[in-house]
């Protein structure tokens, strides 16, 4: 489950290795951490082909895994609680504490359980996967162009097509995501055979948001330069939709969580499958909203109820999105792709410059004021990172998270 | 029936007492006015009845009041007609006048009648009514906030809810009611252990709008000075709904009138009984917008509905104040009460600063805009009150309400 | 089928006479250019019949005939191809020239029939058209404002109605006509018996966009000279709207396209059929958004759904413009008029100074800039009118309308 911002800092807490008295849950961790001999055949495999997976299970499964493997190896929790500022401390203390009385042998077979699920689920074991075919179906039109690596990015008469292509990862968006999909953004700006430029997502999901994994590298000694570093790059790429200077269209395939639905407030159209859902929980995260969305969200629906979604996280369905304009059509899922397609193709054929030109002239009016908005939006978000309360929210959220 | 703001003008030539050549109407006014002998048994004692009633029953009900006894008292109106600046004689007149040919019997019976209404509906004889119910039921959650005599203020987990409570006045707006809410939000904001508040009704109503009774002492001669007072009470009324600084929610239990209706806008989230109507008679009272509702509403709504409401009167049902953006949610008036309880229960466990925060960053983009707004809105208001057509427009109301 | 600002350019490349080597294509110009002998009876007939029209067909239908008058007389299209810049040549001999093989037999028949149609359609012999009985209909009611050769102005109780008066026509809105609506919205807005004005359209349509034979006399010499001149035509034309100083209706009593509808942003209430439909086809002409739509549209709808409508030219039905904001109001055809003269006759009675006064209110704190967007809608406007594209998507329009 991804989510929104809040993961660029999020991750440094959960960041492994050089914690002092704390085991480390990296990709390769509970092979290293078994420095006890475990007597149980089965537990000690599940072990070892925690080792062989090939994609990072996520913070939550870790926190599980770490717990369960705790409980297995020690038993009931007798860690004093870490310090106040100690987060990642506290995430694994109270991952591990929340088993309470579980037995040793009840947490070994769900430790078990836990690996045989992630093995089964290994991508490697799985090349054709609907998600995987969805993207190789794109690859019969257009023109790929090189040089991502977490989007797919084509072109086709006219139309750039930038697919965030992750669908494993609910095409969540990792600090390179980020930085991909502002590239992808300028050159198809500056590329003369591109008409108009489509966002959509790989698979099932439009996409989940901030991913989890982003800033592997933060320790909470580097929190501020971390949060001054994730505010500077949500700073870029919200202008990169600002400026972004031809007709920009949304095609929402599945659900979106966080900044995949503020920015679309950035788009110039928007449609979307009846199966997408819209969700912004800024709040319950101790954050704040993006993208514009504190400025535009009241002019698309009114503040009564762009509040309720900016303020109080109300998830939308497609239906509700439309009806607030935020959505400009939603077609049924079956024929969705079909539709779009054909729209694109008449929307190819207008001349460019007047598209061009058409769109500037309507985004231009308030461009300096998106521009400033962005920027306080982003100064908040990044006081919000390094506040007690996000810090707290996030917390509360991973602690319900690595529940069993 | 309660008003807009036009009420704070208006009162004030009703007033009674030191008005030359007019007979008093004050609440005592009809035992007092007494003056000729009456044959009428039952007449003599609705007459003195009118005199153990412990509630003002409205100046409309007063000039019907006043017309039935000069027509049973002198017969057919034989007063001239007083001068253009007379506005209190001329409606009175006007009400008397009215009565034409109508027979002393026929004047006797209806002075009666109402009469008899008014006691079998004074409050004292009524203490168990439903809107009393709901007020105390709320007594049970929550700690009550001392200080206030025409709202009842409660703190319960984090939600502030600030009741207006006259519901036999259906909760119109007097000058000590304006005062009151602009305290109550100020304080709100202020507290601590307050998350967000609500703003509600006690009964069957939302609000009125303004009351009729609001300016007794003031007089023609000070009519300017009354206008700008009333202006500038106006102006902080909006103000504090403008500066209040974390979430505000309209919580409408009924049917809303005036500035009820526009200062909704101004709120973050609007809930919404199906009971509630929506009006703001304006433009027929020679009056203009407030509340930075000539701003708010056609962001809100687009200008082709905007100014169907704003220009023209038109009134709303829940669900088209729903379709318009003005209100977040309509719930069944059933279950209205439980719905948002369970709303609010979440909320209000939201982090705190981060929606006192997101909040500001919303409307604090607008905030120095719609003090403006503000400011023209109430100097406009200060000119329609004291203009002809407007004292014009709201004698006419009363001529039409004081009729039989 | 009559379009948008374009027109005004549009008819420049289609002006004929002082074209060196090019047939004249003026409304006399089937007898002048017959310099061959025909032998076919019929042919002959017809060709001296269009010097009875006494309405101009239109440059679709003499690009059609010259076609297919050159086909006959000449046969197969021998021409060289014109010079890129060369509009009027380029149109004319495409259309020629896209009748290919066609044999003279054929090209004659169709030639009398394109004529026989022509003759049979001419107002002089229909006068008791539906259109015009609608618009003495309305004789019946107030006096009729003289002065106006395409307008029909009349003032009833209050109500100035402004009828675009060219049924025949689809209300297309010639210079001419430009002219009269800024005079008569002038004359209305300053006239003390007038509460509001009314802009209406005689017969089935509301309007159809600019007239395409708005410039008869511009060459591809005076290009820019032209798009200037329309260019602050146009600019005048919207700050007319934009400074009416009371309520201005829009009663859109059927289909409207280009600047009649984006004008609507700029009237304060709007009632439509349900046959009106909604087309602004800016994009597919090579244009750009005007009448303050690029800014307004997106505040009244939100950016999703008005860029669909601006940048890409969606058509909307009355309900859709409803649901879009931008009608207050959809009610059957056939009781259209009935309902919206209720409405007139009750917003008639309100005191006129608040109406005034809150007109200016709430448009007052845009007016200054909207003017500013309006001036930089038309300095495109003029920029596109004179640039390749444009020229060329009008082109392509008029190629395939000239197909038979």
């Amino acid at each position: 489950m991804a989510l929104t911002a809040s993961r660029l800092v999020m991750t440094k807490f959960l960041r492994l290795g050089n914690h002092k008295g704390v085991a480390i849950v990296s990709r390769h961790c509970f092979h290293r951490t078994a420095i006890m001999g475990v007597t149980d055949a089965e537990f000690t495999a599940a072990k070892d082909r925690v080792g062989t997976l090939t994609q990072d299970p996520g913070n939550e499964v870790k926190l599980k895994m770490y717990a369960l493997f705790k409980q297995v190896t020690v038993g009931k929790c007798n860690a004093p609680k870490p310090g106040a500022f100690d987060f990642v401390g506290k995430a694994k203390w109270s991952a591990w504490n929340d088993l309470g009385d579980m037995t040793k042998d009840d947490a070994r077979q769900k430790y078990v359980d836990v690996v045989d699920d992630l093995v089964a689920n290994d991508p490697g074991a799985q090349a054709s996967a609907p998600a995987a075919a969805t993207a190789s179906q794109s690859d019969t039109a257009g023109s790929s162009v090189g040089g991502y690596e977490n989007l797919k990015v084509s072109v086709d008469r006219g139309v750039c097509t930038i697919m965030m292509n992750r669908p494993k990862k609910k095409n969540a968006l990792n600090r390179e995501t980020y930085e991909e999909i502002i590239k992808a953004l300028d050159s198809s700006g500056k590329d003369d055979s591109v008409v108009f430029s489509v966002l959509t997502g790989a698979g099932d999901f439009y996409s989940g948001g901030n991913d989890l994994n982003n800033f592997m590298s933060i320790t909470p000694d580097t929190m501020k330069q971390a949060a001054r570093e994730g505010g500077e790059l949500l700073q870029r790429f919200v202008a990169a939709f600002i400026d972004f200077p031809k007709p920009l269209v949304a095609a929402v395939n599945g659900p979106a969580v966080g900044i995949p639905v503020t920015s679309l407030a950035l788009c110039d159209v928007v449609y979307a499958t009846d199966r997408a859902t819209f969700h912004t929980p800024f709040s319950s995260l101790g954050q704040s909203p993006e993208a514009c969305s504190s400025y535009l969200f009241p002019q698309i629906m009114g503040q009564a109820k762009a509040n309720e979604v900016l303020l109080f996280g109300r998830k939308l369905t497609a239906q509700e999105a439309y009806d607030r304009g935020l959505v400009t059509e939603v077609f049924p899922d079956a024929t969705f792709q079909q539709e779009i397609e054909k729209k694109f193709n008449e929307f190819a054929k207008l001349p460019r410059q007047s598209l061009r030109l058409s769109k500037n002239l309507i985004r231009g009016a308030e461009r300096e004021k998106l521009h400033q908005v962005n920027k306080e939006e982003c100064e908040l978000l990044e006081e919000r990172w390094t506040s007690e309360e996000c810090i707290q929210a996030i917390m509360d959220f991973f602690a319900s998270k690595s529940k069993l």
